[in-house]
């Protein structure tokens, strides 16, 4: 062969190389491009977003049917009213302005990732080519109603502490506040791609963006509004029982059942493999707490305490929040285990320290929560940072600390500000007769003398 | 002709066979490769129907908890009875007639789009090639038990509406009928195909076909049974309070999470724009609801009333089933608002006019059924017709004024037949005592008095 | 350049063709030969198995309220405590070892299909590659955590069946040992892949395998606990009403809604026909159940019970569990039609052998178990064998017999062991203040005072 040929030859079989190589990867480029994944994906990852959503919707009749079951039935009427009501305006105020608060795009009044807005008001379909809004995980609509959903729980965690005692009007307006702003900017450290998020804060679903942001928010307001009348005195804790256990227990069922979508759509898509580990995390983590709350208020409280054992499975399912989608099988029964033994320590803590939490509110979410972001320093390092467990669990607490102060500040100025305007509490005699008469002017068992009567 | 000429002859003449035989091929082609779906976009979307489907079924359970909860203890096992009953009821005879009824495929008995009957009995899986049923949406199967879920809800409001003086006997027996026969053949005039689809009615997922079809039936019977006793008398009107507002309250949001499936469903696919904005929709116009109707009865009654803000969630869903996949978000948060303001003044009005609803069915069935029906040709035209607000509102107006004619006529005389034979309402002192003892021989809380002789 | 050189680069340039256009699609058939079905579709049936599994969660919650709904006031904070408690250990159980019994791989300990175990605890999930591990059909994990979520339900069937009067600590150790050991170890036999798998045996979805194995552990409990106090005298026969018609209601609806996920998840993947038609099947099969029931209970005991109503609904879920996949839509009418008269005699047959079941559990579970697995004999015989009706039925009765001789023995063992050792009821006085007070030191009805003083 002459020199040319040889040439020719080099080239060509350059070129078979270049081919065999580049051709996949300009293929590949190309689909990527495109679409990030084929409609059909797009549809089922989609679809699982949306059974997510009504799965966190129903945990709002969990914390209605738990927060009136754990209190008085003279109260009753009044806890479902603010329960139904927070649903509602979690989702309004989502819609006007919560969304564009947590997901502002860019930080544009303080930059550094601590404050963005994108304006008021939720876009139209048209302006946004469904497939390529999320790599093809979601729709706009989706990313809306799923994250909605999460707002109204920062409130209804502050009702239950505040239960039979709380002004109702006032009770209102504090949720319009604090699920409207403090919530979605608190979010947007971490959710929204600023701060919390560059420094490698990891929230999974919401230990801390959700569950503690509303512990802390009942903590401000119960130091602010006190006790139920009789609680603490001379002659000891008044136990106020709780007026409906099966309540209480079809309320830990539906939150437990809608932790599956809090938890499980906090993937943002229907990846297997990472949907059905959140599942088994989830459940394992939620089952520990039952059990560890089982033998710890049966050692402790001689007798074994139903709702002690129901706060342990919801402690379970606060702790595995934070890190359902990046610790072992083993380490979410460990994670949930310890959670069921805090809580009922924490439960008869916040006794001794004269807060009362009607439901155990401060224990489940609050402690729980913190328990649940700091376990993913030590359980799941690698979801955080590649320094170790010591600096995983450093940034975790950064975070902790920062949402605590934020949120602590915000609901105890909020708080503040409607006590020394409008009130915050009932008056005695209102409290007394039970919010039901006072506050609406109904009972919540009105039929009831009925049955009695016999 | 030259032979030049003749081979152009022939060229054109093979080219005219070519086009007549290849284009439409081509085109079907076309149309094949534009329609027919893949296997997993089949199964994604049959998927969500089915999900949509039990969402719709544990609406069932939030009729009969709303409905018992709101009225007397003493004829809470009743209502359970009829409740459940009539899912039975409803699911069975949609399989024998039902179904065939309203899907009639041509209208083989009144042409024009009246009435068509496909046969007894529901088909057996050989007979349909499964993807290729409905252009890989859904199964026969599916199709037939989605709907068949929504049949029994007609009764159901109706149940409401009859509540603690009805013979349950005969209630059954109107079920039967009007769920078997009525609704099937109404509904086949718009979703069968029939004379209200031609003329470009518009009813995405039932405000009228479901809502107020129901509704009318409920205003018929309640004329023809009269009022509870003692409820309007010379003194006033008296209150029968509903005897747990926990149950009620838990009806509501049940009946809220199974419309997610209810509208989510009415999709007919797993669509991700169109399910995910009408999750948005649905969820906003009930959250509006609930906020205009807080609003409204705490300026009206002075005190917020706790089942009239229920009532005012359901309000907004009837409201925007009508319209949920083409009116604007915006949209649905006035259409949702106005119905929450509707249905306080409207459970007024019918107490004024003495027609007794217990749990005021006629208010959120009937008349916010026709506001959501109306309200799409005002914020949705471009469903309905392309010839303005004016001529879209008149297409909605026939619709419901059809609707109403039938079904007004059709349950009243199904009524008026059981009261000139069996009788529609129990004897006076059975209703004194309670239709759990007269028509059960049973109570519905009978362990209470251990707890009440303490 | 030569002709030879002409003729290696013409066949060069040709290799490079075929490479760029073979490559890819050999490449693809070769990940086809692999994996069974695409990525979309393993997602979407996966995600399908998810929902089934929140859906057969939900179950539990309905067997708790169920179970406290038809019982005493003064039993019902036990009652939840034990629902709860049953949850966690099947979860945690399953975790341990039950998944590994259940589904051994090969059976390592008594060949044959008899016994195998496959170690204690479940894999990580890197040790799966997601999509291969069931055809494309699940992952790893979904696989548990369905498998799991039915555990439970075999004690929640005995807890039923014993209550107002089991001791809770015996009844939790009975609970991890039938669920943790007896139910894998006889799950396997059929759905590990052993002996009765083998010989064609048919439970789709557990009428044997789950319900009727709870229900003669159920048997045997409550032959060696004995009646309640006061139940059978010669005075006759005492009816302990149940407490709370709302609760057991609830319950009831719960359990067929799970029964969506028990039934619909069986299937094991999403297939659009299979899964629709278990939808239909089941659905009609509990309508028809419900039906039959009514007018059984109506003719029988002159007044139409709700409670034989609902258990109407539950004996035809039952009945059509093993066959809802292989059996005609008018079949599955007929069979939960049968299933709705059986409960309504064997609730009274069981009363009159004095064996106290509070909840009807031997009926419903036990004898509609054995029922429905002998109806797949008669009513879908191909799917067991081609040697016609006869063989099908003889083989399903082998299968009844096998799991009701092991189920009887072991949990028989367990009881008696526990009965001489630690004993399985409480004293008599115990029972007659109710287990909540001696238990649990609590009320399920704490506030209710405050409503009965009026």
């Amino acid at each position: 062969m002459g020199s040319e040929t040889k040439r020719w030859l080099r080239m060509l079989m350059l070129a078979v190389v270049v081919a065999a190589v580049w051709a996949p990867l300009a293929f590949g480029q190309e689909e990527a491009a495109e679409e990030a994944v084929s409609n059909e994906m797009f549809t089922v990852n989609n679809t699982w977003m949306l059974v997510s959503t009504f799965l966190v919707f129903i945990m709002h009749l969990g914390f209605a049917t738990l927060e009136s079951g754990l209190t008085q039935a003279k109260n009753t009427v009044n806890i479902l009213f603010k329960n139904t009501g927070v649903v509602a305006i979690g989702l309004l105020t989502y819609a006007i302005c919560g969304f564009n608060l947590m997901y502002p795009g860019d930080f544009n009044i303080i930059a550094g990732g601590w404050f963005g807005f994108a304006g008021f008001g939720i876009g139209e379909a048209a302006d946004y080519v469904a497939i390529e809004y999320a790599g093809g995980n979601y729709t706009y609509w989706t990313d809306f109603i799923f994250q909605a959903m999460f707002a109204a729980t920062a409130a209804t965690i502050v009702s239950g502490a505040v239960a039979e005692r709380v002004k109702l009007s006032s009770f209102l307006i504090f949720t319009v506040l604090y699920v409207g702003l403090a919530y979605p900017i608190a979010g947007s450290w971490k959710w929204g791609g600023g701060w919390l998020a560059d420094m490698g804060f990891y929230d999974f679903a919401g230990s801390t963006l959700v569950h503690s942001v509303g512990g802390w928010g009942a903590l401000a307001f119960v130091l602010l509004l006190g006790p139920r009348t009789g609680k603490y005195t001379a002659a000891g804790i008044r136990a106020f029982e709780g007026h409906s256990m099966p309540l209480a227990t079809i309320g830990v069922f539906l939150l437990w059942l809608g932790w599956f979508g809090f938890n499980g759509g906090s993937v943002l898509s229907a990846d297997p493999e990472l949907v059905s580990l959140v599942f088994v995390t989830t459940s394992l983590a939620a089952a520990a707490g039952v059990m560890s709350a089982m033998a710890t208020t049966w050692i402790v409280q001689k007798k074994p305490d139903l709702s002690m054992v129901l706060n342990g499975s919801l402690a379970g399912l606060v702790g595995i929040t934070a890190g359902a989608d990046s610790v072992s099988v083993l380490s979410s029964i460990i994670i949930g285990g310890i959670a069921g033994v805090i809580v009922v320590f924490s439960v008869l803590m916040f006794d001794k320290l004269k807060l009362d939490d009607p439901v155990g509110a401060l224990s489940v979410h609050l402690v729980c929560g913190i328990w649940g972001t700091l376990a993913v320093g030590i359980f799941g390092p690698d979801a955080i940072t590649d320094q170790g467990i010591g600096a995983a669990i450093m940034i975790q607490a950064i975070g902790v600390v920062a949402y605590g102060i934020f949120s602590f500040i915000v609901a105890g100025a909020i708080t503040l500000a409607l006590k020394l305007t409008m009130g915050i509490r009932v008056h005695e005699e209102e409290e007394a007769i039970g919010l039901d008469i006072s506050e609406h002017g109904m009972e919540a068992y009105g039929g009831f003398q009925i049955f009695a009567s016999k």
